[in-house]
């Protein structure tokens, strides 16, 4: 089958015949229908520091998947051939401290589908049977794919805690662009965007912002209930505590490739709470985000900008790196 | 009568023979019984930046007292002559936003008892009848005029939520001491207190702190549950960011001078919680405050090290200085 | 002027000539333009024992009002003579524990506009300063006076954490109308309505509820994660409890004439919390509830069903009592 | 072995010689070292409504115990022979939507060890290796035994956060001894018991409640912050709204055997909140109480007031009813 790897330590990936891979014990193999570029993914092209971390190749890189179940090899009272189902990146060990108390997210021997672990930008995947979500029909297959990040953005703005308040969404990527549509359907007051490229601006303003800006004029500070930090840019923290309002919240979401340095004493002289934001809770956002794709309130649709083979993966790394897109599709 | 004045812009205070000032409409006036130096006063003597921006001379300084109300000029239903009180440091003007929704504390338009207009290190004072606090006769009468900076210390240990978990002082001067005691008192399952000066950590381990430390060790790294950083040193948010476990909630109440500088992706990788303490909640925290020491389980005698007169005040200030103390009380 | 009076104790009120009264120190006199009648109004004029509580006649009835300032006397530096306002019905003290620690709407010396004092049903009226409501002028006049219960509802949605939640609205009157519309706006995957008058269902459906039911079949028995009780009824405690899903939330609004009489075990084998409301939180709901109409995310009009001129009283309270109806306007 | 049997319908039990069951898959062998009875168990042998409706003889019964595992059959990487266990009583199934989001102990479909399966009153027994519980061998053995309804204490203690509260502890049973201990270690300003019987009371006294009382007196009307209901009695309920402050708390954790009757009114005038608890969350509170024990801040053998032989049962079910003890300690 066609494959994406990392098959050593460096920039760059290569696309490469591989045989189908048995499905280990506790895991499901799917035939890949769609797959999506995350920004992690520029990452391990680009061979960032945290990836050299984490990664060891070779492995199929990619985490964000749609496919159809073809084999399982395990206990799965859930699952059966012919479902449709994603996966949870994180996959949890479900016997840390973390993992008992609740917070299998945040797992503290989390393994990475797609970065700690062959993932799926192939042909056929398999996926352990425990991060699998077996989703609804109702939902689009393309949305299915794009269900993971859709994910953290609901994450992000539940802890936020929308409802009647003035949200700025800083960073218009993907997570950013959902977030805007999440807060929108929770019932935020007025929901404001802010990035420097222009595509991105008007891609927000289409999908339902009420408002974008390139910059934060002096203005405004002080005036946000809600900042979410969706960037990962190494200034935009010093901007979001300037923005939010006395007693205002902060979620942090994007990690910046560098050390931050800001103004701590702002914190606490506006009494500023931040929360942060690994990834979905295991299964409530899940839950959550599938309702959401259900009744139509959330079309993922609205930000797919590019469809791409899975041969064409160069191409599509390219536009990814241009930052004049949505939500990049890659298909088998 | 005598004060301690900050005369003109610059370091040092004068201390000098003043008129008893009129009380104001509005106001108390009060005989100053006992004071007690805050680290602010530090800074107010030093002429930091902060301060800089926020005073102008002159002004009678200090804002930890307590005193016997000699008279009322105004409506005051719950005050009358004789009453010994003491003053919220955080004058609210009560019709702000913030004020309106129950955040007196973090008023927009806040004024401060001491640095803003006239404080209490000085015979005679007069204090905001609306940010007077009468004091329950029980309560030791030192106690009294350090129940503000105590007042600090139950809103951070109460925002933070101890009972049963593991926590961490950062900073063993008077409140994080009071941090310590009061985080015992409400169930934390063990309190560890962090000082480069040995004098502090004596005082710490003496007070009931079930260990003290110097530096960290890494051993220790993402053990607990709770860390409070009073110290407003620079360099410890990071430290603060390690200490913390996956998910915990580090609290925020030190300034530092000057901007911070840490990896903002630990927050995201650990997802803690910074919630921030700007000063006590009003009146929330003055009742907690108050029973606290009506019932004996905060003993705040145990805290105060030094007692000087206030004519002697450039020596109070020495020995504060000098980072060899707890608590410092000045007798007019 | 023309007043409703409730002028003795007994059913029934009295239309009448008075004279208009002097505005008391410490309030503002407003020329009454619209007035609303509440399900309270219902229970003074039929003299329930609960009203017999807390009624001295006699007593201009009427708490639900918008007027116009001609007169205020006392400090009042948010107001000015021609301010569009409202009032907030719960006279607080600003003394008492509960008004100390920020919970003034449910203050230990409560006073009640319109029933524990003279009201608002009358051409002119007279209204605390410290509770008097100054009105954004975008909003619709009519609206301004049927804010108060909207805030009832604002607060109730607000407790309850709709975002993303099935929610179940018991009792269709104009709190279960706005609790439902407020939910739409606040982010509820789905609100269902019910009530056994077919009018009031109908309302319900054109005004956006998801579905309206006259009875709950037992096939939706524990699927709400949240359930309203805005009816007052005794035996819908017991259908709530049927109703919420496991770890689910009930909010008690509705104030039932009797005891209730239930199964408290289903409480705890759900793990079920129960919430009350009492009125508005002041002035947070307040200004939630401003933002909703500004922004015209709620339009009260819609559930404006009739006007009546204020002499036309006893009409308006039969179309009252008949439950054929929406919110009732009263013309001064 | 000798085992205590509910072998049919009806009130009682048989004690009896059965053979040692195998083994299931998924499961671990113990020795009981001790088990401990519960009120559950009261109900079992009096064959009430609630445990005819849930128990399917003949079952051995018993669910508060501690052993050590002699053999494991299936995947148990936390656990291995010659472990010291208890068990959990709430079997969760792990598939259902309360455990895949996060709410294993509310599992919708979970079965009770000790009267939905066999259970521990017998030599020997068998525990499900997702429901066995790793003891800290510094915790007393007996105290393991109690670990179970102590952690029900534990959570009913940690949803109403007491740190600086005055608490009501209704119904001095083991968890109501428990309640009102853990209430002391987490910080509650004032813990005062209520129970009709004096022996309770006064066990209650030695274990550390600041008071007890026989009955309720209108003068403590509304000065709790927070109110336990353990007693499972029908008239509580009322007494416990009146107790309660206003804003106050609730916790509900006894069932009544009735349906209860009270004033639903007072609940919304005081705004008060009743959360419930059903048993422990798995596993958070399971770590909590492990520390308390662990610390010493909680000794359980000072509420153990008997012990009994397994085969005097009966004898122990007597002393049991007659309510003149703390908690029963059987030994195999």
């Amino acid at each position: 089958m066609l494959a994406i790897l990392k098959e050593k330590k460096g920039p760059g990936v290569t696309l490469k015949e591989v045989p189908v891979s048995e499905t280990p014990k506790g895991e499901v193999k799917v035939k890949v229908i769609y797959a999506s570029i995350c920004g992690t993914d520029v990452g391990i092209y680009d061979w960032t520091p945290w990836v050299a971390e984490k990664l060891t190749p070779p492995i199929i890189i990619g985490h964000e998947v749609v496919g159809e179940i073809i084999e399982i090899n395990g206990q799965a009272p859930r699952l059966k051939k012919g479902d449709i189902v994603s996966s949870e990146t994180h996959i949890f060990d479900n016997t840390c401290y973390q993992c008992r108390i609740n917070n299998r997210h945040i797992c503290e021997n989390v393994q990475f589908f797609g970065y700690g672990r062959n993932g799926g930008f192939s042909e056929y995947a398999t996926i352990p049977i425990h991060t699998t979500w077996k989703n609804d029909s109702r939902i689009p297959l393309e949305a299915m794919s794009v269900q993971e990040p859709l994910g953290n953005s609901v994450n992000v703005i539940t802890k936020a805690g929308v409802a009647g308040k003035k949200v700025l969404i800083m960073g218009l990527g993907p997570t950013g662009l959902c977030a805007g549509m999440v807060a929108k359907v929770y019932g935020a007051s007025e929901v404001v965007g802010l990035n420097r490229r222009e595509y991105r601006r008007k891609l927000a303003k289409q999908i339902g912002f009420d408002r974008v800006l390139e910059t934060l004029p002096e203005k405004e500070y002080g005036t946000f209930d809600v900042v979410c930090e969706m960037s990962g840019n190494i200034d935009t923290i010093q901007i979001a505590l300037n923005a939010a309002r006395i007693a205002g919240k902060i979620i942090a979401f994007g990690t910046p490739k560098k050390n931050v340095e800001f103004d701590w004493g702002v914190l606490i002289n506006k009494e500023i709470t931040i929360e942060s934001v690994f990834g979905r809770r295991i299964w409530e956002t899940w839950y959550q985000t599938s309702d959401l794709l259900i009744s139509g309130k959330i079309d993922l649709r609205k930000i797919i900008t590019h469809r791409f083979k899975l041969a064409e993966f160069e191409k599509a790394m390219g536009v990814m790196k241009s930052g004049e897109c949505g939500k990049i599709m890659l298909i088998p």
